[in-house]
Protein backbone atom coordinates (compact mmCIF):
# COMPACT_ATOMS: atom_id res chain seq x y z
CA UNK A 1 0.00 0.00 0.00
CA UNK A 2 1.53 3.67 -0.92
CA UNK A 3 1.52 6.40 1.07
CA UNK A 4 -1.00 8.18 -0.69
CA UNK A 5 -3.47 5.14 -0.24
CA UNK A 6 -3.25 5.61 3.34
CA UNK A 7 -3.34 9.07 3.14
CA UNK A 8 -6.96 8.69 0.82
CA UNK A 9 -7.91 5.88 3.29
CA UNK A 10 -7.46 8.17 6.75
CA UNK A 11 -9.19 11.17 4.67
CA UNK A 12 -12.21 9.21 3.78
CA UNK A 13 -12.21 7.93 7.56
CA UNK A 14 -13.00 11.17 8.72
CA UNK A 15 -15.01 12.65 6.04
CA UNK A 16 -17.09 9.89 7.41
CA UNK A 17 -16.64 10.68 11.05
CA UNK A 18 -16.99 14.41 10.27
CA UNK A 19 -20.42 14.06 8.28
CA UNK A 20 -21.59 11.77 11.62
CA UNK A 21 -20.83 14.43 14.00
CA UNK A 22 -22.46 16.73 11.76
CA UNK A 23 -25.76 14.85 11.56
CA UNK A 24 -25.50 14.23 15.71
CA UNK A 25 -24.95 17.95 15.38
CA UNK A 26 -28.04 18.49 13.26
CA UNK A 27 -30.19 16.48 15.57
CA UNK A 28 -29.18 17.87 19.15
CA UNK A 29 -29.96 21.24 17.83
CA UNK A 30 -33.10 20.08 16.47
CA UNK A 31 -34.13 18.77 19.54
CA UNK A 32 -32.98 22.01 21.63
CA UNK A 33 -35.41 23.81 19.09
CA UNK A 34 -38.38 22.29 19.49
CA UNK A 35 -38.16 21.65 23.25
CA UNK A 36 -37.93 25.51 23.65
CA UNK A 37 -40.95 25.54 20.44
CA UNK A 38 -43.05 23.14 22.51
CA UNK A 39 -42.56 25.64 25.33
CA UNK A 40 -43.37 29.03 23.60
CA UNK A 41 -46.39 27.89 21.74
CA UNK A 42 -47.21 25.26 24.88
CA UNK A 43 -46.84 22.14 22.45
CA UNK A 44 -46.61 19.01 25.05
CA UNK A 45 -46.73 16.51 22.43
CA UNK A 46 -44.47 17.91 20.84
CA UNK A 47 -42.25 17.94 23.80
CA UNK A 48 -42.72 14.63 24.73
CA UNK A 49 -41.16 13.06 21.59
CA UNK A 50 -37.94 15.03 22.22
CA UNK A 51 -36.82 11.56 24.62
CA UNK A 52 -37.52 8.90 21.78
CA UNK A 53 -34.99 11.22 19.67
CA UNK A 54 -32.37 11.87 22.47
CA UNK A 55 -32.13 8.03 22.05
CA UNK A 56 -31.27 8.25 18.75
CA UNK A 57 -28.21 11.32 19.71
CA UNK A 58 -27.29 8.47 22.23
CA UNK A 59 -26.60 5.78 19.88
CA UNK A 60 -25.01 8.39 17.18
CA UNK A 61 -22.77 8.57 20.06
CA UNK A 62 -21.88 5.10 20.68
CA UNK A 63 -21.37 5.16 16.46
CA UNK A 64 -19.21 7.73 16.21
CA UNK A 65 -16.91 6.69 19.01
CA UNK A 66 -16.67 3.27 17.72
CA UNK A 67 -15.53 4.67 14.50
CA UNK A 68 -12.88 7.00 15.78
CA UNK A 69 -11.83 3.90 17.76
CA UNK A 70 -11.48 2.13 15.15
CA UNK A 71 -9.51 4.84 12.56
CA UNK A 72 -7.27 5.09 15.70
CA UNK A 73 -6.41 1.33 16.04
CA UNK A 74 -6.50 1.09 11.85
CA UNK A 75 -4.82 3.80 10.66
CA UNK A 76 -2.18 5.11 13.71
CA UNK A 77 -2.62 8.56 12.60
CA UNK A 78 -0.29 11.36 14.52
CA UNK A 79 -0.03 14.96 14.16
CA UNK A 80 -3.24 16.83 13.11
CA UNK A 81 -4.98 13.53 11.89
CA UNK A 82 -4.77 12.71 15.29
CA UNK A 83 -5.95 15.80 16.76
CA UNK A 84 -9.11 15.84 14.34
CA UNK A 85 -9.78 12.39 15.22
CA UNK A 86 -9.61 12.96 19.22
CA UNK A 87 -11.46 15.83 19.08
CA UNK A 88 -14.26 14.35 17.03
CA UNK A 89 -14.02 11.81 20.73
CA UNK A 90 -14.83 14.75 22.86
CA UNK A 91 -17.17 16.71 20.41
CA UNK A 92 -19.34 13.42 20.20
CA UNK A 93 -19.86 14.36 24.07
CA UNK A 94 -20.67 17.79 24.17
CA UNK A 95 -23.26 16.74 21.70
CA UNK A 96 -24.77 13.97 23.40
CA UNK A 97 -25.16 16.06 26.76
CA UNK A 98 -27.09 18.52 24.29
CA UNK A 99 -29.34 15.96 23.72
CA UNK A 100 -29.97 15.67 27.51
CA UNK A 101 -30.47 19.22 27.95
CA UNK A 102 -33.00 19.05 25.07
CA UNK A 103 -34.77 16.56 27.22
CA UNK A 104 -34.91 18.83 30.33
CA UNK A 105 -36.03 21.67 28.46
CA UNK A 106 -38.61 19.54 27.21
CA UNK A 107 -39.51 17.94 30.47
CA UNK A 108 -39.86 21.65 32.21
CA UNK A 109 -41.73 22.94 29.07
CA UNK A 110 -44.47 19.78 30.22
CA UNK A 111 -44.77 20.91 33.54
CA UNK A 112 -45.30 25.07 32.40
CA UNK A 113 -47.95 23.77 29.94
CA UNK A 114 -49.69 22.20 32.84
CA UNK A 115 -50.50 26.34 34.54
CA UNK A 116 -51.43 29.58 32.95
CA UNK A 117 -48.83 31.01 31.02
CA UNK A 118 -46.53 33.39 33.32
CA UNK A 119 -45.20 35.84 30.76
CA UNK A 120 -45.07 36.52 27.10
CA UNK A 121 -41.88 35.16 26.03
CA UNK A 122 -39.37 37.33 24.47
CA UNK A 123 -35.72 36.58 25.72
CA UNK A 124 -35.67 33.27 25.73
CA UNK A 125 -36.45 32.98 21.58
CA UNK A 126 -33.51 34.93 21.12
CA UNK A 127 -31.15 33.26 23.83
CA UNK A 128 -32.23 30.78 21.56
CA UNK A 129 -31.43 31.48 18.59
CA UNK A 130 -28.02 32.28 19.75
CA UNK A 131 -27.36 29.49 20.95
CA UNK A 132 -28.50 27.33 17.95
CA UNK A 133 -26.08 29.44 15.71
CA UNK A 134 -23.09 28.93 17.97
CA UNK A 135 -23.78 25.10 17.68
CA UNK A 136 -24.26 25.06 13.99
CA UNK A 137 -21.48 27.23 13.22
CA UNK A 138 -18.85 25.22 15.69
CA UNK A 139 -19.91 22.04 14.10
CA UNK A 140 -19.28 24.09 10.63
CA UNK A 141 -15.57 24.78 11.76
CA UNK A 142 -15.03 21.50 12.50
CA UNK A 143 -15.76 20.25 8.65
CA UNK A 144 -14.11 23.20 6.93
CA UNK A 145 -11.27 23.53 9.79
CA UNK A 146 -12.30 27.27 9.94
CA UNK A 147 -10.35 28.72 12.94
CA UNK A 148 -11.23 32.21 12.51
CA UNK A 149 -14.59 31.49 12.51
CA UNK A 150 -14.57 29.35 15.55
CA UNK A 151 -12.71 31.82 17.39
CA UNK A 152 -15.59 33.73 17.03
CA UNK A 153 -17.97 31.51 18.43
CA UNK A 154 -16.16 31.70 21.55
CA UNK A 155 -17.11 35.27 21.62
CA UNK A 156 -20.83 34.78 21.60
CA UNK A 157 -20.72 32.76 24.76
CA UNK A 158 -20.55 36.21 26.58
CA UNK A 159 -23.57 37.40 24.87
CA UNK A 160 -25.47 34.58 25.98
CA UNK A 161 -24.11 34.64 29.84
CA UNK A 162 -24.95 38.25 29.94
CA UNK A 163 -28.65 37.05 28.15
CA UNK A 164 -29.12 34.61 30.71
CA UNK A 165 -28.31 36.80 33.92
CA UNK A 166 -30.98 39.43 32.86
CA UNK A 167 -33.92 36.81 32.20
CA UNK A 168 -32.91 35.40 36.03
CA UNK A 169 -32.74 38.80 37.02
CA UNK A 170 -36.29 39.73 36.15
CA UNK A 171 -37.75 35.77 37.08
CA UNK A 172 -36.53 36.91 40.30
CA UNK A 173 -38.48 40.29 40.12
CA UNK A 174 -41.89 38.72 39.48
CA UNK A 175 -41.15 35.80 42.41
CA UNK A 176 -40.55 38.66 44.68
CA UNK A 177 -43.96 40.28 43.52
CA UNK A 178 -45.87 36.95 43.70
CA UNK A 179 -45.41 34.05 45.70
CA UNK A 180 -47.61 32.63 43.34
CA UNK A 181 -45.20 32.92 40.61
CA UNK A 182 -42.42 30.79 42.47
CA UNK A 183 -42.37 27.27 40.75
CA UNK A 184 -43.44 28.17 37.26
CA UNK A 185 -40.52 31.43 37.33
CA UNK A 186 -38.26 28.74 39.20
CA UNK A 187 -38.94 26.61 35.97
CA UNK A 188 -38.07 29.17 32.86
CA UNK A 189 -34.70 29.63 35.15
CA UNK A 190 -33.73 26.57 34.85
CA UNK A 191 -34.64 26.76 31.18
CA UNK A 192 -32.40 30.02 30.85
CA UNK A 193 -29.87 27.81 32.50
CA UNK A 194 -30.06 24.69 29.92
CA UNK A 195 -29.32 27.18 27.09
CA UNK A 196 -26.40 28.68 28.85
CA UNK A 197 -25.45 25.34 28.77
CA UNK A 198 -25.94 24.56 25.63
CA UNK A 199 -23.72 27.58 24.46
CA UNK A 200 -21.19 25.97 26.79
CA UNK A 201 -21.06 23.21 24.46
CA UNK A 202 -20.86 25.17 21.46
CA UNK A 203 -18.08 26.71 23.27
CA UNK A 204 -16.04 23.36 23.89
CA UNK A 205 -16.82 22.27 20.23
CA UNK A 206 -15.76 25.53 19.08
CA UNK A 207 -12.36 24.89 21.52
CA UNK A 208 -12.13 21.48 19.91
CA UNK A 209 -11.62 22.83 16.56
CA UNK A 210 -8.92 24.97 17.36
CA UNK A 211 -7.09 22.38 18.79
CA UNK A 212 -7.49 20.18 15.73
CA UNK A 213 -6.42 22.62 13.25
CA UNK A 214 -3.71 24.50 15.44
CA UNK A 215 -2.24 22.11 18.07
CA UNK A 216 -3.17 24.63 20.26
CA UNK A 217 -4.98 24.30 23.62
CA UNK A 218 -7.16 27.44 23.85
CA UNK A 219 -9.52 25.72 26.35
CA UNK A 220 -9.33 27.68 29.55
CA UNK A 221 -7.94 31.16 28.11
CA UNK A 222 -5.08 29.35 27.28
CA UNK A 223 -3.16 31.23 24.50
CA UNK A 224 -1.61 27.89 23.37
CA UNK B 1 13.08 -3.73 20.56
CA UNK B 2 11.41 -6.44 21.60
CA UNK B 3 7.63 -6.84 21.84
CA UNK B 4 7.81 -7.30 26.10
CA UNK B 5 9.47 -3.91 26.16
CA UNK B 6 6.74 -2.30 23.63
CA UNK B 7 4.33 -3.87 26.69
CA UNK B 8 6.09 -2.55 29.03
CA UNK B 9 6.67 1.16 28.05
CA UNK B 10 2.90 1.29 27.06
CA UNK B 11 2.23 0.47 30.66
CA UNK B 12 4.55 2.73 32.51
CA UNK B 13 2.74 5.73 30.12
CA UNK B 14 -0.94 4.19 31.23
CA UNK B 15 0.62 3.88 35.04
CA UNK B 16 1.21 7.55 34.94
CA UNK B 17 -1.88 8.76 32.77
CA UNK B 18 -3.91 7.03 35.29
CA UNK B 19 -2.01 8.70 37.91
CA UNK B 20 -2.11 12.28 36.87
CA UNK B 21 -6.13 11.68 36.61
CA UNK B 22 -6.50 10.54 39.85
CA UNK B 23 -4.37 13.49 41.19
CA UNK B 24 -6.48 15.85 39.32
CA UNK B 25 -9.90 13.80 40.42
CA UNK B 26 -8.36 14.32 44.08
CA UNK B 27 -8.18 18.62 42.97
CA UNK B 28 -11.91 18.59 41.74
CA UNK B 29 -13.13 16.15 44.25
CA UNK B 30 -11.54 18.56 47.36
CA UNK B 31 -13.10 21.46 45.81
CA UNK B 32 -16.58 20.57 45.43
CA UNK B 33 -16.02 19.41 49.53
CA UNK B 34 -14.50 22.61 50.13
CA UNK B 35 -16.93 24.89 48.40
CA UNK B 36 -19.63 23.15 49.98
CA UNK B 37 -17.78 23.83 53.64
CA UNK B 38 -17.57 27.19 52.30
CA UNK B 39 -21.56 27.10 51.73
CA UNK B 40 -22.27 25.24 55.79
CA UNK B 41 -19.95 27.17 57.72
CA UNK B 42 -20.71 30.79 55.85
CA UNK B 43 -16.20 30.78 55.02
CA UNK B 44 -16.33 33.16 52.15
CA UNK B 45 -12.56 32.77 52.11
CA UNK B 46 -12.38 29.26 51.65
CA UNK B 47 -15.30 30.19 48.49
CA UNK B 48 -12.98 32.71 47.50
CA UNK B 49 -9.85 30.14 46.82
CA UNK B 50 -11.82 27.88 44.80
CA UNK B 51 -11.50 29.59 41.32
CA UNK B 52 -7.98 29.79 41.69
CA UNK B 53 -7.43 26.03 42.18
CA UNK B 54 -9.78 25.65 39.36
CA UNK B 55 -6.63 26.86 36.78
CA UNK B 56 -4.47 24.21 38.02
CA UNK B 57 -7.39 21.30 37.10
CA UNK B 58 -8.34 23.17 33.62
CA UNK B 59 -3.76 22.77 33.47
CA UNK B 60 -3.80 19.32 34.38
CA UNK B 61 -6.84 18.72 31.68
CA UNK B 62 -4.36 19.88 29.00
CA UNK B 63 -1.39 17.79 30.25
CA UNK B 64 -3.73 14.86 30.58
CA UNK B 65 -4.87 15.65 27.52
CA UNK B 66 -1.47 15.84 25.91
CA UNK B 67 -0.03 12.74 27.31
CA UNK B 68 -3.04 11.15 25.91
CA UNK B 69 -2.09 12.20 22.61
CA UNK B 70 1.33 11.19 23.09
CA UNK B 71 0.57 7.78 24.10
CA UNK B 72 -1.48 7.02 20.85
CA UNK B 73 0.91 8.61 18.52
CA UNK B 74 4.04 6.80 20.19
CA UNK B 75 2.78 4.03 21.27
CA UNK B 76 -0.60 3.34 18.75
CA UNK B 77 -2.34 1.19 20.98
CA UNK B 78 -5.33 -1.18 19.64
CA UNK B 79 -8.25 -3.13 21.69
CA UNK B 80 -8.27 -2.10 25.35
CA UNK B 81 -5.02 -0.60 25.51
CA UNK B 82 -6.62 1.89 23.04
CA UNK B 83 -10.05 2.12 24.86
CA UNK B 84 -8.40 3.20 28.01
CA UNK B 85 -6.59 5.59 26.37
CA UNK B 86 -9.35 7.10 25.16
CA UNK B 87 -11.39 6.61 28.31
CA UNK B 88 -8.88 9.01 29.81
CA UNK B 89 -9.81 11.60 27.74
CA UNK B 90 -13.28 11.79 28.24
CA UNK B 91 -12.39 11.40 31.92
CA UNK B 92 -10.60 14.34 31.98
CA UNK B 93 -13.11 16.28 30.46
CA UNK B 94 -15.67 14.96 33.07
CA UNK B 95 -13.44 15.87 35.76
CA UNK B 96 -12.24 19.56 34.18
CA UNK B 97 -16.71 19.96 34.12
CA UNK B 98 -16.72 19.40 38.28
CA UNK B 99 -14.01 21.70 38.95
CA UNK B 100 -16.03 24.28 36.98
CA UNK B 101 -19.70 22.99 38.73
CA UNK B 102 -16.87 23.95 42.09
CA UNK B 103 -16.50 27.11 41.18
CA UNK B 104 -20.25 27.59 40.39
CA UNK B 105 -20.76 26.46 43.84
CA UNK B 106 -18.41 28.41 45.17
CA UNK B 107 -20.05 31.72 44.05
CA UNK B 108 -23.62 30.99 45.25
CA UNK B 109 -21.91 30.33 48.47
CA UNK B 110 -20.46 33.53 48.67
CA UNK B 111 -23.71 35.38 47.67
CA UNK B 112 -25.55 33.24 50.38
CA UNK B 113 -23.09 34.48 52.85
CA UNK B 114 -23.68 37.66 52.28
CA UNK B 115 -27.50 36.83 53.72
CA UNK B 116 -28.71 35.48 56.76
CA UNK B 117 -28.43 31.81 56.63
CA UNK B 118 -31.97 30.56 55.47
CA UNK B 119 -32.27 26.92 57.25
CA UNK B 120 -29.55 24.90 58.65
CA UNK B 121 -28.32 22.97 56.06
CA UNK B 122 -28.88 18.90 56.42
CA UNK B 123 -29.59 17.51 53.18
CA UNK B 124 -26.88 19.09 50.99
CA UNK B 125 -23.82 18.04 53.05
CA UNK B 126 -25.40 14.39 52.75
CA UNK B 127 -25.79 14.67 48.94
CA UNK B 128 -22.25 15.67 49.09
CA UNK B 129 -20.76 12.74 50.40
CA UNK B 130 -22.75 10.39 48.57
CA UNK B 131 -21.32 12.71 44.98
CA UNK B 132 -17.89 12.98 46.38
CA UNK B 133 -17.73 8.75 47.26
CA UNK B 134 -18.77 8.62 43.99
CA UNK B 135 -16.54 10.15 42.54
CA UNK B 136 -13.62 8.85 43.77
CA UNK B 137 -14.83 5.11 43.60
CA UNK B 138 -15.14 5.64 39.76
CA UNK B 139 -11.89 7.01 39.63
CA UNK B 140 -10.56 4.24 41.53
CA UNK B 141 -11.69 1.31 39.37
CA UNK B 142 -10.47 3.25 36.34
CA UNK B 143 -6.98 2.54 38.10
CA UNK B 144 -7.74 -0.71 39.31
CA UNK B 145 -9.98 -1.90 36.44
CA UNK B 146 -13.01 -3.01 38.80
CA UNK B 147 -16.42 -3.19 36.68
CA UNK B 148 -17.96 -4.87 39.57
CA UNK B 149 -17.48 -1.90 41.68
CA UNK B 150 -18.47 0.57 38.81
CA UNK B 151 -21.19 -0.78 38.03
CA UNK B 152 -22.61 0.09 41.69
CA UNK B 153 -21.20 3.65 40.96
CA UNK B 154 -24.20 4.21 38.34
CA UNK B 155 -26.93 2.58 40.94
CA UNK B 156 -26.06 5.49 43.07
CA UNK B 157 -26.97 8.42 40.59
CA UNK B 158 -30.37 7.50 41.52
CA UNK B 159 -30.08 8.16 44.76
CA UNK B 160 -28.64 11.25 44.41
CA UNK B 161 -31.50 12.26 41.91
CA UNK B 162 -33.92 11.37 44.34
CA UNK B 163 -32.01 13.45 46.95
CA UNK B 164 -32.14 16.27 44.95
CA UNK B 165 -35.75 16.49 44.04
CA UNK B 166 -36.88 16.02 47.53
CA UNK B 167 -34.40 19.59 48.33
CA UNK B 168 -36.00 21.16 45.19
CA UNK B 169 -39.13 20.40 46.90
CA UNK B 170 -38.49 21.77 50.03
CA UNK B 171 -37.14 24.71 48.71
CA UNK B 172 -40.32 25.67 47.07
CA UNK B 173 -42.62 25.51 49.95
CA UNK B 174 -39.79 27.95 51.52
CA UNK B 175 -40.63 30.24 48.51
CA UNK B 176 -44.35 30.06 48.23
CA UNK B 177 -44.37 30.88 52.46
CA UNK B 178 -42.31 33.56 52.05
CA UNK B 179 -41.11 35.65 48.98
CA UNK B 180 -38.46 37.46 51.16
CA UNK B 181 -36.57 33.47 50.78
CA UNK B 182 -36.75 33.62 47.11
CA UNK B 183 -33.39 34.89 46.26
CA UNK B 184 -31.36 32.50 48.85
CA UNK B 185 -33.94 29.54 48.04
CA UNK B 186 -33.48 29.80 44.50
CA UNK B 187 -29.34 29.68 44.87
CA UNK B 188 -29.85 26.74 47.05
CA UNK B 189 -31.47 25.25 44.45
CA UNK B 190 -29.07 25.73 41.86
CA UNK B 191 -26.70 24.69 44.55
CA UNK B 192 -28.17 21.11 44.53
CA UNK B 193 -28.66 21.36 41.02
CA UNK B 194 -24.32 21.29 40.79
CA UNK B 195 -24.14 18.42 42.89
CA UNK B 196 -26.36 16.08 40.56
CA UNK B 197 -24.44 17.23 37.83
CA UNK B 198 -21.17 16.23 39.77
CA UNK B 199 -23.14 12.90 40.07
CA UNK B 200 -23.74 12.47 36.42
CA UNK B 201 -19.54 13.19 35.85
CA UNK B 202 -19.12 10.56 38.40
CA UNK B 203 -21.21 8.07 36.12
CA UNK B 204 -20.09 8.78 33.31
CA UNK B 205 -16.30 8.24 34.30
CA UNK B 206 -18.41 4.75 35.63
CA UNK B 207 -19.29 4.29 32.13
CA UNK B 208 -15.73 5.16 30.61
CA UNK B 209 -14.38 2.48 33.10
CA UNK B 210 -16.47 -0.25 31.92
CA UNK B 211 -16.19 0.89 27.70
CA UNK B 212 -12.22 0.57 28.91
CA UNK B 213 -12.15 -2.30 30.42
CA UNK B 214 -15.06 -4.56 28.39
CA UNK B 215 -15.36 -2.50 25.52
CA UNK B 216 -18.95 -2.67 25.88
CA UNK B 217 -20.30 0.96 25.35
CA UNK B 218 -23.19 1.06 28.60
CA UNK B 219 -23.54 4.63 28.10
CA UNK B 220 -27.41 5.16 27.90
CA UNK B 221 -28.59 1.85 29.38
CA UNK B 222 -27.18 0.21 26.38
CA UNK B 223 -26.69 -3.47 27.46
CA UNK B 224 -23.39 -3.78 25.02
Amino acid sequence: MTLEHLRSQFDEDLDELKKRLLTMGGMAEGMVADAMTALVTRDSELARGIRERDRRVDKMEMKVDRLAARILALRQPTASDLRSVIAALKISTDLERVGDIAVNIAERAMELNEEPQLKPYIDLPRITEKVRAMLSRALQCFVTGDVVEAREVLVSDQEVDDLNAQIFRELLTYMLEDPKTVSRATRLIFVSKYLERVADHATNVAEEVIYAVEGRDVRHGNVG
